[in-house]
C-alpha cells in the first residue's frame, strides 16, 4: 500500500470520492453498533450462569469457620473468599479486604477517605492547598473522573510500551510533596493493552516519594484476562516488590471479578500491607455492616479455587480471542502501510489502542457515530478529556458479536481513511 | 411487690444475700448468651431461603425493559426494584435510588459526600469550622459512630414517647446554622421501639432550619417490621409531608431489606426529592459502576410485590412476637413494682429499651457479662458512648432462641436487682 502522505493531491481527491461512496453505503445500512465500553458479551455472561445454581434453598450457607453467610458479621470478607481472591491477586489472604461489587467503588472510597481522614495519620487531603495525581496517558477515563471529582490536579505522564515513563515519574514523585498518587493499570493496560515491564515494576516499587502518603493505585483489572494459553504477559507482583524495596506501604492494589463472573454482581477487593489495611479497617467499621457474604460464598462455591477460575478464564479467552484477532486483522488489511494510524496488539485485557494522525481522533469518532457506530469518546483516555494530540481512540472489541465487530471495524477503518485524507488535503491547502 | 426503696436496710441486705446465691447459680451454668445486636435469628434467616431458588441457570435474568442484569449498566437501580422498594418505603419509584447491601453504607456515603462536596451547592462541610448533628437519645450507636468519625459535633435531644423533643429541635435547628442534620429512627425506634407521633412528624416537616443544607436523616429501618397483624404503629410519610410543608428537599429517607431478606445480602435504598437525588447522582456516576442488579432482580422475583413482602414479614413477626412478649413478661414478673427500672413495650422493630436507676446501667451490663450474657454496651445508645444518667440499656431479643432468651432475661432481671440493691445500700451509707 502506498502511504497516503506520498500520494498526490489529485490521487487523494480521487480516493476521497471513492471513500465517500463506500461511507454512504454504510450509512444506508442503518447500523447500531456499540464499541464504547469494555462490556462482556452475552456469550461471555452465559459462561457464568452456573453460578446461579451453586446456592439453593437446600444448601448450607455456612463458611468453613462456622460463619452463617446469611447474617450480619465479618467486616473484611469470609476466609474462603480471601483465599480465592488472594490467589487471584497473588497476595496472602491476610493482605486482602473483600468489598462489594465494584473495584471502582473501592478506588473512589480510597480517595474519598484520603480526602476526609488522610492516609495512615497524614493530613487529610481536603486540608491541603493542592493535591496531585500522576496519570499515565492514554489511560482509564473512570480513574481520571474520580480524581477530577475530588478536585485533584492530574499530571499527564506518557505511557510507553513498557509502562509509564519512569524517568518522569521518579522525578515528579520525588520532587513534589503534593503528588499523592499515580493511577496504574499495569497489566493489559486500559487502553493500550500493554503490560508494565519488569524494570518498570521494579522502579515503581523503588520510588522515593516526597509525600509520605503517596500511594500507587495499582488497578490490576485484567490480571488473569489472557487471550492465549501460553503467550501471556507476566507482571512482577507489586506488593511483594514494594516490600522487597523497603516500601511495603506504598501501594494499594485493586481487583474484582467483574469480568470473570458478572459485571456488577461480582466481588471486588483491595490488597495492601497490614498497615494500610488497618488504616482502612478503621473506616470500614463505620462505613458498612459488611459486604455481601452470600455472594462471596457463591463465588467460592462456583470457582472452588484459582485453578477453577483460570479454567473459566480460558472460556472467556475463547470468546475474546477471535474478536481481538479480527480487529487486528482488519486494521492490518485496511490501514497497514498507509501511514495514517498505528495500533497495539495486546495479549489480553479488554482494549486495543489506536492512534490516528494528530488532530484526527475526534473527527473519526464523530464520523463513526454518523454511520451508527459508537466508539469511546475521543479524548476520554486523557484527564479532563483533553488529548493534546487528538489522536488516541480506544477500541473495545468485547461486546458486539463477531460479525458486527468485523463490520464495525471495517467502518472504523473507512472513517480513519476519510478523516486522514481530509486532514492531508487541508494541510496541503494551508501550506499553499 | 414492695418497691426496693421502701425496704429497710436490713431487708435489703438479706435480699442481697439471696440474690447473690441465685447469681452464683447462673454463673455455674457457664452460659454464653448474646443479646448485643439486633441480629435476626437462624429461624428468621431460614424464612428467606426460597430466595436462593428464584434465579437459576435456566432463568432469564432480563428486566422488563430489556436490561440484562448480568452486565454493566443502570446506575440507580432496575425499574422493578425501584417499584418494590418504593412501595416498601411509601414513595414513588422516581424518588428512589437503589444502593448495595447496607443502608448504613448509604448514610455514611451521604455524610461523606456532604463533607467533601456539600449538599446541593452549599459549602462542603470539611471547609466549615463547625458542623453539628442533633441526636435524639437514646438512639442508634452506629448513627452516632458515623458523625463522630467525621468529627461532627453531636447534640443530645431527649427522645420522648412521641419522638424527639420537638420544642428543643425547633429551637436548635432554627437558631444554629452549623446544625446540618438530625438522626431519626422514626418507627419502632432504636432502642425505644416507640414511633414518632403524627404531631412530631408534622413539626419535623415544618422545621425552619437556619442552614439551607440541613437534612433530616430519616432511617426508616423498621417500616414494615410489625409484631402484630392489626395493632401496628403508623407513621406519616415524611417525603410527602415535607413537600406539603414547603420543604421538599429537607429529608433523606433510608431503608433496606436487611431484616426482611438476609442481613448483608439485601438491598438498600435512599428516597428523596428529585433535587436531592440529582445531587446524589452527580456523585454516583463517579463512585460506582452501579449496584448489584442480579440481587435486585432476585428480590423482585422472590417477593413479587409489596403484598408478598408484607406476607413475608408476618412470618418474621411469628418468630419475633413470642420473644418480645417473653421479655416484657419476665420484666413485668421480675421487676414490676420494684421501682428499680422501667421499659418500653414496642409493637415492632428489634429493640426494647430498659432504664435502670441512675448510675446502674454499666454495672448491670458488667454483671450480666460476668455470668455469660453479653448485652449492648451501656452508654452505646448515646453519642460518644456517654449516657449522662448511666441508666439506659438496649435489649435485643431477636437472636437467641426463645429458651435462651428467657434464661437471659431472668439473669438480666437478677442483675438489675443486685445492682439496684447495691446502689440503694451505697446511697444510704453515703447519706449517713
Amino acid at each position: 500500500m502506498q502511504p497516503y502522505a506520498e500520494m498526490s493531491t489529485e490521487e487523494l481527491q480521487a480516493l476521497r470520492k471513492k471513500l465517500s461512496a463506500e461511507y454512504k453505503g454504510y450509512q444506508a445500512k442503518d447500523l447500531r453498533l456499540d464499541m464504547s465500553r469494555g462490556k462482556p458479551s452475552v456469550e461471555q455472561l452465559d459462561l457464568s450462569m452456573g453460578m446461579m445454581d451453586v446456592l439453593s434453598s437446600g444448601d448450607d450457607l455456612t463458611c468453613e469457620d462456622g460463619t452463617d453467610c446469611r447474617n450480619y458479621g465479618v467486616l473484611t470478607g469470609i476466609k474462603e473468599a480471601k483465599e480465592l481472591i488472594g490467589d487471584m491477586m497473588e497476595v496472602a489472604p491476610d493482605n486482602i479486604i473483600i468489598y462489594g461489587n465494584s473495584s471502582l467503588n473501592v478506588m473512589f472510597d480510597t480517595v474519598s477517605r484520603s480526602m476526609t481522614h488522610g492516609v495512615m495519620g497524614c493530613t487529610p487531603w481536603c486540608r491541603l492547598d493542592k493535591v496531585k495525581f500522576l496519570c499515565p496517558v492514554p489511560g482509564y477515563d473512570r480513574h481520571f473522573a474520580i480524581t477530577e471529582y475530588f478536585g485533584i490536579e492530574m499530571v499527564n505522564v506518557p505511557m510507553l510500551p513498557t509502562g509509564p515513563d519512569m524517568d518522569m515519574v521518579e522525578e515528579l514523585v520525588s520532587g513534589d510533596e503534593s503528588i499523592k498518587g499515580i493511577w496504574c493499570v499495569p497489566k493489559y493496560s486500559n487502553p493500550t493493552g500493554n503490560s508494565y515491564s519488569d524494570e518498570t515494576v521494579r522502579r515503581m516499587a523503588r520510588l522515593k516519594p516526597a509525600a509520605p502518603d503517596f500511594r500507587i493505585y495499582w488497578d490490576n483489572a485484567y490480571g488473569i484476562h489472557h487471550l492465549y494459553d501460553h503467550d501471556q504477559d507476566h507482571l512482577i507482583e507489586i506488593l511483594a516488590e514494594c516490600k522487597r524495596a523497603g516500601n511495603p506501604d506504598m501501594v494499594y492494589k485493586f481487583s474484582s471479578t467483574s469480568k470473570i463472573s458478572f459485571p456488577g454482581s461480582g466481588i471486588a477487593a483491595i490488597a495492601a500491607s497490614r498497615n494500610n489495611l488497618e488504616d482502612i479497617e478503621k473506616q470500614l467499621k463505620y462505613q458498612t455492616i459488611g459486604h455481601d457474604k452470600v455472594n462471596q460464598l457463591r463465588h467460592v462455591r462456583y470457582f472452588k479455587n484459582i485453578h477453577g477460575m483460570v479454567e473459566h478464564m480460558r472460556l472467556h479467552a475463547d470468546v475474546m480471542r477471535p474478536k481481538f484477532e479480527a480487529v487486528i486483522r482488519i486494521l492490518d488489511q485496511e490501514l497497514g502501510g498507509l501511514g495514517i494510524g498505528s495500533w497495539t496488539e495486546p495479549k489480553g485485557g479488554y482494549f486495543i489502542s489506536f492512534d490516528s494522525m494528530d488532530g484526527c481522533a475526534k473527527a473519526i469518532v464523530a464520523r463513526c457515530k454518523k454511520a451508527g457506530l459508537v466508539m469511546t469518546g475521543a479524548g476520554a483516555t486523557y484527564p479532563y478529556g483533553k488529548d493534546p494530540h487528538d489522536s488516541n481512540i480506544r477500541i473495545a472489541p468485547s461486546y458486539p458479536p463477531l460479525g458486527d465487530l468485523e463490520l464495525a471495524m471495517e467502518l472504523f477503518a473507512l472513517c480513519v481513511k476519510i478523516v486522514s485524507v481530509d486532514k492531508l488535503l487541508a494541510d496541503r491547502k494551508s501550506e499553499n
